[in-house]
């Protein structure tokens, strides 16, 4: 059985916006049983787990002799070896994996670079015009990809690993009003939360948030 | 033979930081011929381009039936072709799909957010307060690249696509002053750089400019 690491404590308080969550869901969509190993801020940084992630990170997944890191290779390693997360046919599956790296490469960096600002900036003289041009930058992002998936369902024919990525990320934006503005997306991603994968990756991520605020 | 699409215009003048020179120096190392259609600026936001782009960018791959974008997805379709991109061992070709990962999701965004910020806040108020701190994020993974790279020539064994995707990510990095500060890592990018592969690659998308500047 795989072992993942995840946060001890999850600065989103439950929310499922680490990554683990993505490696979870693929995982339950696939019907693989997995451990968990939780990692403290302190931890992750130092030598024993920096063995396993060189940049100090979560997630990361053991399985015997394999040692692997980065959410994205993760959920790919895992749908390539079971069924349900990438299509058969050769082109559909290239297409799959195009959109895992859209999502990663595409997507992800504005809305992280949206997310560190109003983390981080908040206080600075300059957030207040800083703003509008990081939230435009992702409102680019949306509206293409909104104009992409109009009224399919998911991103290119069947559900795919590519789905799993591209509706976590569209996740981070849950609290910052974005995703009502592109109801194509805001549906879509409803979507992806409804499915009964993705349901009991959630709550298996918000036992251990639920857990540590116990104890 | 597959078309790969690239700048009209490369807006680096033939230093070869556009994404397309990732997937030019893959089909060099595979020995895959390729023809290259140029799109300008205005055609890349438009409807034709947008189909086989949602996003609107380069490169793009078309080979018979299949269109790809996402530089990280066409490297690892020709990778996943062609010898030499990718280990043979299951598990050393997990972790060089990792690498591509890494560094598309952990290395770029921040060397990208730097140079946002160099290119388009210069005359801001806040840039000389903000730099440091975008420097010293790209400075954080640089250390964590620094050690994990130290003496050995590649990020995982034999040269990968992995290392593909690394090296042009760190390529952005040139006029920046940062890699001088890491000799391992100026070092293993100048090892990119000697490979023949890399020179042909470089060599095609500098032709690009140089004609476009001619004419």
């Amino acid at each position: 059985m795989p072992t993942i690491t995840a946060f001890e404590n999850s600065p989103d308080r439950g929310r499922g916006q680490a990554r683990d969550m993505r490696v979870r869901w693929a995982l339950e969509e696939a019907a693989q049983p997995y451990d968990v190993r939780l990692v403290s801020f302190t931890a992750m940084k130092q030598a024993a787990h920096r063995a396993l992630h060189p940049f100090g990170q979560i997630p990361t997944y053991e399985d015997g002799d394999l040692t692997l890191f980065e959410s994205g290779a993760i959920v790919l390693h895992i749908a390539e070896r079971h069924e349900g997360l990438l299509p058969e046919d050769a082109n559909a599956r290239a297409r799959a994996i195009a959109w895992m790296f859209a999502a990663l490469n595409t997507v992800e960096p504005p809305i992280v670079e949206l997310s560190m600002a109003v983390l981080l900036e908040r206080d600075k003289s300059w957030y207040a015009e800083r703003l509008p041009g990081l939230q435009e930058r992702v409102r680019i992002r949306l509206g293409e990809l909104s104009r992409h998936i109009s009224e399919a369902n998911w991103l290119d024919g069947a559900f795919s690993a590519g789905d799993i990525m591209m509706v976590t990320v569209l996740r981070r934006l849950n609290t910052s009003g974005l995703l009502e503005e592109f109801p194509d997306i805001a549906a879509y991603v409803a979507r992806g939360e409804a499915r009964p994968a993705f349901r009991r990756a959630f709550e298996a991520q918000l036992a251990v948030f639920t857990a540590a605020s116990r104890s």
